[in-house]
C-alpha cells in the first residue's frame, strides 16, 4: 500500500497520486490510500467509505460548507505513469503523467488542504468519486447524489477539474434530437417512382449551416452556444432510392435556457419541415445546465480570492449535479484542459502552487 | 436426374425447370437437366458444357444469327418451390413459383423452340448460364464474355428476362460517385473551433433535391433518367463536431451518355463546391449503357414480330453486354418484373404462350 504524505508539498503529493495507477472501474487502490490517509493525518472530519467513494466532513458549526470534489479515475494509461518531473527553466517545473491533468493535481490540492488548514472558515466535505471518465451511468457523484444525498449539501461546491486555475462558473445544457425523413423506397432505375429520405436532410443541412448562434453574458460569464450535426446516416443499397435517413443534432446551449425552451428553441427551427410531414423530430438526451451563481456569497468570495477572475464552463460537467440541487458549483483546479486524456498529458507546478494559495485565502479569510 | 421434355407446352416445361432448384452457385442439377435435354432432343447444334454454363449453336450458314440467352439460377427459395399452377378462369392459368418470372420461363421458351423449329429463318446461339443473382464477378455470361468470347457473336441477342410480353431495348448506364466534405473537428460544446462537414453536405443535397432529370427518346424507345442520393454517413460521436461526412450518389443515365460524359455531368453540378475545396468527388463504381439498336434489320424484324411495341429498359441488364460488342440486344420475356424475388412470384401463362409464338414467328418469318 503506497502511503500518502498529506502534508507534503502539494507538487510531490500530484505525483504520488499519479503513481497509484486508478483507471476508471480500478480506482481501489487510490481510494484506498485517500481513505488512510484522511483518517490518519487530518482531525475534525468524520470519514465514509462506499466502494471506491472516499466521503469526509467536518462538523465544526460554522455559518457555511464548502464541499470539495474530485474524481481518482483517469482515462487508460498510455506509458505515462509513473510522473515524471522536468525541470523547465525560469518559469518553474513541469510535471507529466496520466492524471496530472485530470485531476489529481486538484485531488492533491484538496487533501493538502485537508490536512494542513489548522482554522478553516467553514466546514469542509470532501468527496473523492470513481468512474468520472466513463459513461454517465458508472460515475461515483452520481451514485451519491442517488444514495447519499445529504452529503453534497453546502454553501458552494468546488469541483478541482482542471482550469489552467481559473474559475470556471456553471456549465452548458445539452440536448441532442434525431431528425429522421419519411420517404418511399424505390429502384434507383426508376428514381421517379420513390421519395428519397435523404434529399429531404438538405433543407435541415442548410438551416444547421446557416444557424446564428446566440452568445449571451450571465453573472458576468459569457456563453456561447452552439448547433452541430453530429451523426447522419441514410441509404438501403447502392441501387436503391432510401425511404429513410436522419440526422443527429446536438444543441449545446447557455444555462438561462431550460431543457424544454432549448428543446422548443430547435424544434422551432424545423417548424416547417416538421409542420409539412418531411420531418420527424425527437429528443434522444438531454441535460440541463448550470448557472453560474456567483451572485451567491459563498461563490462571490472565491471569484474575489482568486483576484476577480471567471469564466463560463462549456462543456458539461459534474457541477451541474450541485447546481440541480441549488448549490453554486464552479470547476477550478491547474492544468490546461486542452491536455488531459493526451499522451503528453502535464502541468506546470506553479498551477499546482497557485490553486492552493488561492483555496487556503478563500477557506481563511 | 429429372428429365425435360422440350417439346412439351413451355407452360409445362416452365414448371418442369423450377422443379429442379437451383439457386446461385448451386446450377450444377438443372445444367445436366439442359444439356442432356438439348443433346437429346435438338438436331444440329454443337453443344459445349462449362462449368454450370450450357452453349449450344447451329452452323448452317444462314446469313443471320440469332442469341437466345437466359440464366438458369434463381434468388434463394422462399417456400415457393415446386411449382403450383392455379385455375385462374377465363384470362388463363397462374404458375406460381420461384423462377416463373426470373427466369425459367424465359429459358423455357428458348429451349421449346430449339427443339421444335423445323426450319428456322437463321442461325441460332443458346446460352445458359449461372449466378446472374449475386455479384457481377460471378456472371456467367461474364465468364463466357472473358473466356469464349466468339460464343456470343450474333446479329441481335434477345436476353429472356421478365419484360411482361413487351421488348425492352437497350439499357440505361449507372455511375456512382461519393461527394465529401472534408471538415475540422473539435467538441461539439466549442462548434465554433470546428468545421461542420455535415452541414457542408446541405448545398449537395439541395441541389440533388432540385435537380430536373432528363427524358431522352432514343430510336422510339423514351429514356428517363435519375439522380439519387443512395447512402449518406458522417459522425464521429455524440459530443464531436464531425471532420468528415460523405453521400454516394446513383446517376442512372441514358445510353446516348458515355460514362465519360456522365462523369462529367454530374461532377459539372457540384463544381462551384468542388472549386472551393468544400466538396471532393470520386467516382466509385460505373457501367456504361446501351444503345437500343433498334435500327438494326435483326432488331427491327423482332419488333415488327411483336407488333411493333416495344420500350426502354431502366435497369442495368446483361444485354449491355452485348451492346458493348456492336451487337443490338433486348430483353424480351413472359413475367411481370415487379414479381420478381418475390415469395409469391407467379406468371399468367397466357404471356408464356404469347412470348413462344412471337418468337416463333421472328425465327421462321
Amino acid at each position: 500500500m503506497p502511503a500518502l504524505d498529506l502534508r507534503a508539498d502539494p507538487i510531490d503529493l500530484t505525483a504520488a497520486l499519479v503513481d497509484i495507477p486508478s483507471v476508471s472501474h480500478d480506482e481501489a487502490a487510490i481510494a484506498d490510500a485517500v481513505e488512510i490517509a484522511i483518517r490518519e493525518q487530518t482531525s475534525g472530519f468524520e470519514v465514509l467509505r462506499r466502494g471506491n467513494r472516499v466521503l469526509a466532513r467536518t462538523d465544526r458549526g460554522k455559518a457555511r460548507r464548502v464541499v470539495l470534489a474530485g474524481h481518482l479515475d483517469t482515462v487508460p494509461i498510455a506509458d505515462n505513469v509513473p510522473s515524471r518531473r522536468e525541470k523547465a527553466g525560469s518559469d518553474g517545473d513541469v510535471l507529466h503523467g496520466c492524471g496530472t491533468v485530470d485531476m489529481k493535481s486538484g485531488d492533491a490540492v484538496f487533501l493538502h488542504l485537508a490536512a494542513t488548514l489548522d482554522d478553516p472558515n467553514c466546514d469542509l466535505t470532501l468527496i473523492f468519486y470513481d468512474c468520472e471518465e466513463i459513461a454517465a451511468k458508472y460515475n461515483g457523484l452520481g451514485v451519491i447524489e442517488r444514495e447519499l444525498p445529504q452529503w453534497l449539501a453546502g454553501d458552494v461546491a468546488i469541483l478541482g477539474e482542471p482550469t489552467a486555475g481559473q474559475i470556471e462558473a456553471g456549465c452548458q445544457g445539452t440536448l441532442r434530437v434525431r431528425l429522421s425523413t419519411p420517404g418511399v423506397r424505390a429502384h434507383s432505375a426508376r428514381s421517379w417512382l420513390g421519395d428519397n429520405a435523404i434529399h429531404k436532410l438538405g433543407s435541415v443541412l442548410q438551416t444547421l449551416a446557416a444557424y446564428q448562434a446566440r452568445r449571451v453574458d450571465i453573472d458576468g460569464c459569457e456563453y456561447r452556444e452552439g448547433l452541430s450535426a453530429v451523426r447522419i446516416e441514410g441509404g438501403v443499397a447502392g441501387n436503391v432510392v432510401p425511404d429513410v435517413a436522419s440526422v443527429d443534432v446536438n444543441f449545446r446551449f447557455a444555462p438561462d435556457r431550460s431543457v424544454e425552451q432549448a428543446t422548443d428553441h430547435v424544434r422551432q427551427l424545423f417548424a416547417d419541415e416538421i409542420a409539412s410531414g418531411a420531418v420527424t423530430f425527437e429528443v434522444t438526451d438531454s441535460a440541463a445546465g448550470a448557472l453560474p451563481g456567483l451572485g451567491h456569497p459563498a461563490a462571490a468570495a472565491l471569484v474575489a480570492a482568486a483576484g476577480g477572475k471567471f469564466r463560463a464552463k462549456y462543456g458539461w460537467t459534474d457541477v451541474s449535479r450541485f447546481s440541480a440541487l441549488g448549490i453554486p458549483a464552479v470547476n477550478f483546479g491547474p492544468g490546461d484542459p486542452n491536455l488531459a486524456h493526451k499522451r503528453d498529458e502535464r502541468v506546470p507546478t506553479s498551477q499546482i502552487t497557485e490553486v492552493t494559495d488561492v483555496l487556503r485565502r478563500y477557506l481563511t479569510a
